[in-house]
Protein backbone atom coordinates (compact mmCIF):
# COMPACT_ATOMS: atom_id res chain seq x y z
CA UNK A 1 0.00 0.00 0.00
CA UNK A 2 1.27 3.40 -0.36
CA UNK A 3 1.83 5.95 2.39
CA UNK A 4 -1.21 9.08 2.32
CA UNK A 5 1.39 11.54 1.04
CA UNK A 6 2.35 8.84 -2.00
CA UNK A 7 -1.11 8.95 -2.53
CA UNK A 8 -1.71 12.46 -2.74
CA UNK A 9 1.18 12.62 -5.35
CA UNK A 10 -0.36 10.26 -6.71
CA UNK A 11 -3.61 12.27 -7.22
CA UNK A 12 -1.96 15.27 -8.27
CA UNK A 13 -0.45 13.35 -10.91
CA UNK A 14 -3.43 11.92 -12.14
CA UNK A 15 -5.46 14.87 -12.43
CA UNK A 16 -2.45 16.09 -14.18
CA UNK A 17 -2.24 13.83 -16.50
CA UNK A 18 -5.89 14.04 -17.01
CA UNK A 19 -5.67 18.02 -18.19
CA UNK A 20 -3.03 16.97 -20.64
CA UNK A 21 -4.63 14.48 -22.29
CA UNK A 22 -7.89 16.99 -22.43
CA UNK A 23 -6.31 19.26 -24.27
CA UNK A 24 -7.16 21.21 -26.63
CA UNK A 25 -10.22 22.34 -24.31
CA UNK A 26 -12.63 22.24 -26.45
CA UNK A 27 -13.40 21.06 -29.66
CA UNK A 28 -16.68 22.65 -31.36
CA UNK A 29 -19.42 20.45 -32.92
CA UNK A 30 -18.40 21.39 -36.07
CA UNK A 31 -14.65 20.26 -36.12
CA UNK A 32 -16.00 17.19 -34.93
CA UNK A 33 -18.43 16.60 -37.93
CA UNK A 34 -15.80 17.42 -40.30
CA UNK A 35 -13.21 15.19 -38.48
CA UNK A 36 -15.84 12.50 -38.61
CA UNK A 37 -16.80 13.14 -42.76
CA UNK A 38 -12.81 12.78 -43.00
CA UNK A 39 -12.23 9.62 -41.86
CA UNK A 40 -12.23 9.57 -45.88
CA UNK A 41 -9.02 10.88 -46.24
CA UNK A 42 -7.71 12.50 -49.34
CA UNK A 43 -5.71 10.61 -52.14
CA UNK A 44 -2.53 10.34 -52.99
CA UNK A 45 -1.46 11.52 -49.60
CA UNK A 46 -3.83 9.48 -47.14
CA UNK A 47 -4.58 12.62 -45.10
CA UNK A 48 -6.92 12.83 -42.48
CA UNK A 49 -8.67 15.82 -40.85
CA UNK A 50 -6.56 16.07 -37.52
CA UNK A 51 -8.35 16.20 -34.54
CA UNK A 52 -8.30 19.47 -32.78
CA UNK A 53 -6.50 21.32 -35.46
CA UNK A 54 -8.80 24.17 -34.63
CA UNK A 55 -7.44 24.90 -31.24
CA UNK A 56 -3.50 25.04 -32.90
CA UNK A 57 -1.37 28.10 -32.28
CA UNK A 58 -1.71 30.80 -35.01
CA UNK A 59 1.42 31.23 -37.66
CA UNK A 60 0.35 33.86 -39.95
CA UNK A 61 -2.51 35.32 -41.70
CA UNK A 62 -3.09 36.40 -45.37
CA UNK A 63 -5.51 37.88 -47.94
CA UNK A 64 -5.96 36.02 -51.44
CA UNK A 65 -7.19 38.59 -54.35
CA UNK A 66 -6.35 36.84 -57.60
CA UNK A 67 -9.17 34.61 -58.24
CA UNK A 68 -10.73 34.84 -55.04
CA UNK A 69 -10.97 37.32 -52.09
CA UNK A 70 -10.70 34.84 -49.06
CA UNK A 71 -9.07 35.56 -46.08
CA UNK A 72 -6.64 33.15 -44.19
CA UNK A 73 -5.12 31.37 -41.19
CA UNK A 74 -2.22 29.42 -40.76
CA UNK A 75 -2.10 27.23 -37.81
CA UNK A 76 0.19 25.00 -36.51
CA UNK A 77 0.35 21.90 -33.60
CA UNK A 78 3.22 22.49 -31.32
CA UNK A 79 5.79 20.96 -33.08
CA UNK A 80 5.24 23.68 -35.81
CA UNK A 81 4.82 26.42 -34.07
CA UNK A 82 7.93 25.34 -31.69
CA UNK A 83 10.09 24.93 -34.94
CA UNK A 84 8.90 28.16 -35.71
CA UNK A 85 9.75 30.14 -32.98
CA UNK A 86 12.79 28.33 -32.79
CA UNK A 87 13.90 29.05 -36.48
CA UNK A 88 14.11 25.10 -37.27
CA UNK A 89 14.64 23.84 -40.41
CA UNK A 90 13.44 21.81 -41.84
CA UNK A 91 10.36 20.93 -40.12
CA UNK A 92 10.80 17.77 -38.02
CA UNK A 93 8.53 15.29 -38.57
CA UNK A 94 4.95 14.93 -36.38
CA UNK A 95 4.89 18.91 -37.18
CA UNK A 96 1.45 19.61 -39.22
CA UNK A 97 -0.25 22.82 -40.70
CA UNK A 98 -3.64 24.11 -40.92
CA UNK A 99 -4.81 26.63 -43.49
CA UNK A 100 -7.96 27.49 -43.11
CA UNK A 101 -9.81 30.24 -45.92
CA UNK A 102 -13.20 32.07 -45.33
CA UNK A 103 -15.20 34.25 -47.87
CA UNK A 104 -13.81 37.98 -46.80
CA UNK A 105 -17.06 40.25 -46.01
CA UNK A 106 -17.76 43.29 -44.46
CA UNK A 107 -17.99 43.70 -40.90
CA UNK A 108 -21.59 43.89 -39.52
CA UNK A 109 -20.45 46.07 -36.74
CA UNK A 110 -17.52 48.31 -37.83
CA UNK A 111 -17.45 49.92 -41.08
CA UNK A 112 -13.84 49.21 -42.63
CA UNK A 113 -13.10 45.90 -41.47
CA UNK A 114 -13.99 42.27 -43.10
CA UNK A 115 -14.24 39.68 -41.46
CA UNK A 116 -14.83 36.17 -42.37
CA UNK A 117 -17.98 34.72 -44.33
CA UNK A 118 -18.28 31.26 -45.33
CA UNK A 119 -15.62 28.77 -45.00
CA UNK A 120 -15.06 26.95 -48.12
CA UNK A 121 -12.24 24.65 -47.63
CA UNK A 122 -9.62 23.63 -45.16
CA UNK A 123 -6.54 22.23 -45.83
CA UNK A 124 -3.72 20.35 -44.05
CA UNK A 125 0.28 19.65 -44.63
CA UNK A 126 1.61 16.81 -42.30
CA UNK A 127 5.49 16.08 -42.17
CA UNK A 128 6.47 12.40 -42.20
CA UNK A 129 10.30 12.54 -43.64
CA UNK A 130 9.54 8.40 -44.75
CA UNK A 131 6.28 8.00 -45.97
CA UNK A 132 6.27 11.55 -48.04
CA UNK A 133 9.74 11.23 -49.21
CA UNK A 134 8.60 11.95 -52.92
CA UNK A 135 7.13 14.94 -51.98
CA UNK A 136 9.74 16.87 -49.67
CA UNK A 137 8.41 15.07 -46.65
CA UNK A 138 5.38 16.96 -46.81
CA UNK A 139 1.46 14.75 -47.20
CA UNK A 140 -1.60 17.50 -48.21
CA UNK A 141 -5.05 17.25 -47.64
CA UNK A 142 -7.68 19.73 -48.87
CA UNK A 143 -11.15 18.88 -47.59
CA UNK A 144 -14.27 20.95 -48.55
CA UNK A 145 -17.61 20.37 -46.19
CA UNK A 146 -15.19 17.68 -44.58
CA UNK A 147 -14.81 15.83 -47.51
CA UNK A 148 -11.64 14.81 -49.48
CA UNK A 149 -10.91 16.92 -52.36
CA UNK A 150 -10.03 14.62 -55.64
CA UNK A 151 -7.19 13.39 -57.14
CA UNK A 152 -6.72 15.57 -59.27
CA UNK A 153 -6.60 18.71 -57.04
CA UNK A 154 -4.19 17.28 -54.97
CA UNK A 155 -1.94 16.56 -57.80
CA UNK A 156 -1.47 20.44 -57.93
CA UNK A 157 -0.53 20.49 -54.18
CA UNK A 158 3.57 20.09 -54.12
CA UNK A 159 4.57 21.03 -58.06
CA UNK A 160 2.97 24.41 -56.62
CA UNK A 161 4.84 24.30 -53.57
CA UNK A 162 7.80 23.06 -55.14
CA UNK A 163 8.55 25.70 -57.70
CA UNK A 164 8.67 28.88 -54.82
CA UNK A 165 9.17 27.54 -51.59
CA UNK A 166 11.81 24.53 -51.79
CA UNK A 167 14.27 26.52 -49.59
CA UNK A 168 11.72 26.97 -47.25
CA UNK A 169 10.87 23.42 -46.59
CA UNK A 170 7.98 23.93 -49.10
CA UNK A 171 6.20 25.85 -46.70
CA UNK A 172 4.84 29.47 -47.81
CA UNK A 173 4.12 30.72 -44.61
CA UNK A 174 6.38 32.76 -42.74
CA UNK A 175 5.92 33.12 -38.91
CA UNK A 176 3.91 36.63 -38.19
CA UNK A 177 5.06 37.82 -35.07
CA UNK B 1 7.89 3.01 0.26
CA UNK B 2 5.42 3.04 -2.76
CA UNK B 3 5.75 -0.30 -4.99
CA UNK B 4 6.75 -0.47 -7.94
CA UNK B 5 3.56 -0.13 -10.03
CA UNK B 6 2.97 3.41 -8.15
CA UNK B 7 6.82 4.72 -9.01
CA UNK B 8 5.89 4.38 -12.56
CA UNK B 9 2.60 5.82 -11.96
CA UNK B 10 4.12 8.74 -10.50
CA UNK B 11 6.62 9.07 -12.81
CA UNK B 12 3.63 9.06 -15.30
CA UNK B 13 1.98 11.79 -13.19
CA UNK B 14 4.98 14.17 -12.95
CA UNK B 15 5.69 13.99 -16.86
CA UNK B 16 2.52 14.77 -17.57
CA UNK B 17 2.51 17.85 -14.66
CA UNK B 18 5.63 19.27 -16.14
CA UNK B 19 4.38 19.05 -20.09
CA UNK B 20 1.53 20.88 -18.66
CA UNK B 21 3.32 23.60 -17.35
CA UNK B 22 5.83 23.82 -20.05
CA UNK B 23 3.12 24.54 -22.04
CA UNK B 24 2.88 26.76 -23.95
CA UNK B 25 5.81 24.91 -25.98
CA UNK B 26 7.58 28.01 -26.71
CA UNK B 27 7.89 31.73 -26.56
CA UNK B 28 9.48 33.54 -29.09
CA UNK B 29 12.63 36.42 -28.48
CA UNK B 30 10.36 39.45 -29.28
CA UNK B 31 7.39 37.98 -26.97
CA UNK B 32 9.67 37.90 -23.86
CA UNK B 33 11.22 41.27 -24.90
CA UNK B 34 7.65 42.98 -25.46
CA UNK B 35 6.57 41.28 -21.88
CA UNK B 36 9.37 42.82 -20.33
CA UNK B 37 8.97 46.13 -21.62
CA UNK B 38 5.31 45.71 -21.03
CA UNK B 39 6.11 45.40 -17.26
CA UNK B 40 4.37 49.02 -17.85
CA UNK B 41 0.96 48.34 -17.51
CA UNK B 42 -1.49 50.25 -19.35
CA UNK B 43 -3.06 53.87 -18.24
CA UNK B 44 -6.60 53.45 -17.10
CA UNK B 45 -7.00 49.71 -16.80
CA UNK B 46 -3.46 48.41 -15.75
CA UNK B 47 -3.24 45.66 -18.04
CA UNK B 48 -0.14 44.07 -18.69
CA UNK B 49 1.59 42.21 -22.04
CA UNK B 50 0.54 38.52 -20.71
CA UNK B 51 2.90 35.88 -21.28
CA UNK B 52 2.54 33.34 -23.79
CA UNK B 53 -0.32 35.26 -25.78
CA UNK B 54 1.22 34.45 -29.53
CA UNK B 55 1.01 30.37 -28.55
CA UNK B 56 -3.10 31.31 -27.56
CA UNK B 57 -5.97 29.90 -30.00
CA UNK B 58 -7.25 31.25 -32.98
CA UNK B 59 -10.53 33.35 -32.72
CA UNK B 60 -11.18 35.11 -36.06
CA UNK B 61 -8.96 36.93 -38.65
CA UNK B 62 -9.97 40.75 -39.45
CA UNK B 63 -8.99 43.44 -42.26
CA UNK B 64 -9.12 47.01 -41.91
CA UNK B 65 -9.11 49.25 -45.08
CA UNK B 66 -10.51 52.43 -43.97
CA UNK B 67 -7.98 54.89 -42.22
CA UNK B 68 -5.19 51.45 -42.59
CA UNK B 69 -4.69 48.64 -44.94
CA UNK B 70 -4.00 45.98 -41.86
CA UNK B 71 -4.56 42.35 -41.10
CA UNK B 72 -5.17 40.95 -37.81
CA UNK B 73 -5.74 38.05 -35.60
CA UNK B 74 -7.78 38.07 -32.53
CA UNK B 75 -7.02 35.34 -30.65
CA UNK B 76 -8.29 34.28 -27.55
CA UNK B 77 -6.76 32.11 -24.28
CA UNK B 78 -7.88 28.91 -23.15
CA UNK B 79 -10.90 30.38 -21.17
CA UNK B 80 -12.09 32.38 -24.06
CA UNK B 81 -11.59 30.05 -26.54
CA UNK B 82 -13.40 27.37 -24.60
CA UNK B 83 -16.42 29.80 -24.14
CA UNK B 84 -16.79 30.75 -27.70
CA UNK B 85 -16.88 26.99 -28.71
CA UNK B 86 -19.38 26.37 -26.04
CA UNK B 87 -21.43 29.72 -26.80
CA UNK B 88 -20.56 31.07 -23.61
CA UNK B 89 -22.43 34.65 -22.95
CA UNK B 90 -21.04 36.84 -20.92
CA UNK B 91 -17.23 35.54 -21.55
CA UNK B 92 -15.71 34.42 -17.79
CA UNK B 93 -13.52 36.27 -15.98
CA UNK B 94 -10.50 34.96 -16.44
CA UNK B 95 -11.38 35.35 -20.49
CA UNK B 96 -8.27 36.97 -22.28
CA UNK B 97 -7.97 38.13 -26.25
CA UNK B 98 -5.05 39.62 -28.16
CA UNK B 99 -5.80 41.49 -31.00
CA UNK B 100 -2.35 41.27 -33.61
CA UNK B 101 -2.00 43.84 -36.25
CA UNK B 102 -0.18 43.87 -39.34
CA UNK B 103 0.42 45.84 -42.36
CA UNK B 104 -0.71 43.97 -45.78
CA UNK B 105 2.17 43.55 -47.58
CA UNK B 106 2.54 41.35 -50.55
CA UNK B 107 3.35 37.67 -50.88
CA UNK B 108 7.01 37.59 -52.30
CA UNK B 109 6.22 33.79 -53.43
CA UNK B 110 2.71 34.24 -54.11
CA UNK B 111 0.72 36.19 -56.68
CA UNK B 112 -1.81 37.77 -55.70
CA UNK B 113 -1.67 36.63 -52.03
CA UNK B 114 -0.97 39.65 -49.05
CA UNK B 115 0.90 38.26 -46.14
CA UNK B 116 1.63 39.95 -42.77
CA UNK B 117 4.28 43.01 -42.66
CA UNK B 118 5.34 45.16 -39.96
CA UNK B 119 3.71 44.21 -36.52
CA UNK B 120 2.36 48.25 -35.62
CA UNK B 121 0.82 47.59 -32.44
CA UNK B 122 -0.69 44.84 -30.30
CA UNK B 123 -4.22 44.54 -28.20
CA UNK B 124 -5.29 42.80 -25.37
CA UNK B 125 -8.97 42.55 -23.42
CA UNK B 126 -8.86 40.91 -19.53
CA UNK B 127 -12.20 40.11 -18.22
CA UNK B 128 -12.23 40.98 -14.38
CA UNK B 129 -15.63 41.61 -13.30
CA UNK B 130 -15.07 43.32 -10.14
CA UNK B 131 -11.98 45.07 -11.21
CA UNK B 132 -13.55 46.58 -14.21
CA UNK B 133 -17.36 46.82 -13.41
CA UNK B 134 -17.41 50.39 -15.07
CA UNK B 135 -16.54 49.18 -18.34
CA UNK B 136 -18.58 45.88 -18.82
CA UNK B 137 -15.96 43.99 -16.98
CA UNK B 138 -13.19 44.28 -19.58
CA UNK B 139 -9.92 45.92 -19.20
CA UNK B 140 -8.20 46.97 -22.12
CA UNK B 141 -4.49 47.61 -23.16
CA UNK B 142 -2.66 48.63 -26.40
CA UNK B 143 1.04 48.75 -26.81
CA UNK B 144 3.01 50.11 -29.54
CA UNK B 145 6.60 48.43 -28.97
CA UNK B 146 5.94 46.75 -26.45
CA UNK B 147 4.86 50.17 -24.59
CA UNK B 148 1.76 51.35 -23.12
CA UNK B 149 -0.37 53.45 -25.23
CA UNK B 150 -1.02 56.95 -23.97
CA UNK B 151 -4.27 57.69 -21.63
CA UNK B 152 -6.13 59.47 -24.25
CA UNK B 153 -5.97 56.31 -26.53
CA UNK B 154 -7.29 53.99 -23.84
CA UNK B 155 -10.04 56.52 -23.21
CA UNK B 156 -11.42 55.35 -26.52
CA UNK B 157 -11.67 52.04 -26.03
CA UNK B 158 -14.53 51.11 -24.08
CA UNK B 159 -17.08 54.17 -25.77
CA UNK B 160 -16.14 52.25 -29.05
CA UNK B 161 -16.95 48.25 -27.98
CA UNK B 162 -20.02 50.59 -25.84
CA UNK B 163 -21.52 52.08 -29.07
CA UNK B 164 -21.19 49.18 -31.31
CA UNK B 165 -21.22 45.52 -29.70
CA UNK B 166 -22.78 45.76 -25.80
CA UNK B 167 -25.00 43.07 -26.88
CA UNK B 168 -22.13 40.71 -27.22
CA UNK B 169 -20.63 41.04 -24.20
CA UNK B 170 -18.82 44.41 -25.49
CA UNK B 171 -16.54 41.61 -28.20
CA UNK B 172 -16.75 42.52 -31.40
CA UNK B 173 -14.85 39.19 -32.70
CA UNK B 174 -17.36 36.23 -34.04
CA UNK B 175 -15.51 33.06 -34.11
CA UNK B 176 -14.16 31.89 -37.41
CA UNK B 177 -15.12 27.99 -38.01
Amino acid sequence: MASPVHRRILLIGVAALTATLLLPVAIGAEEKAAAKAGAAASPIFGVSIPEGYRGWHLIAVSHRTDNKDELRAILGNDVAFKAFRENTLPFPDGAMFAKLAWQRVASPTFKGAWVPGVAPRVEFMVKDSRKYSSTGGWGFGRFINGKPADEAQHGTCFPCHDARVKNHDWVFTEFAP
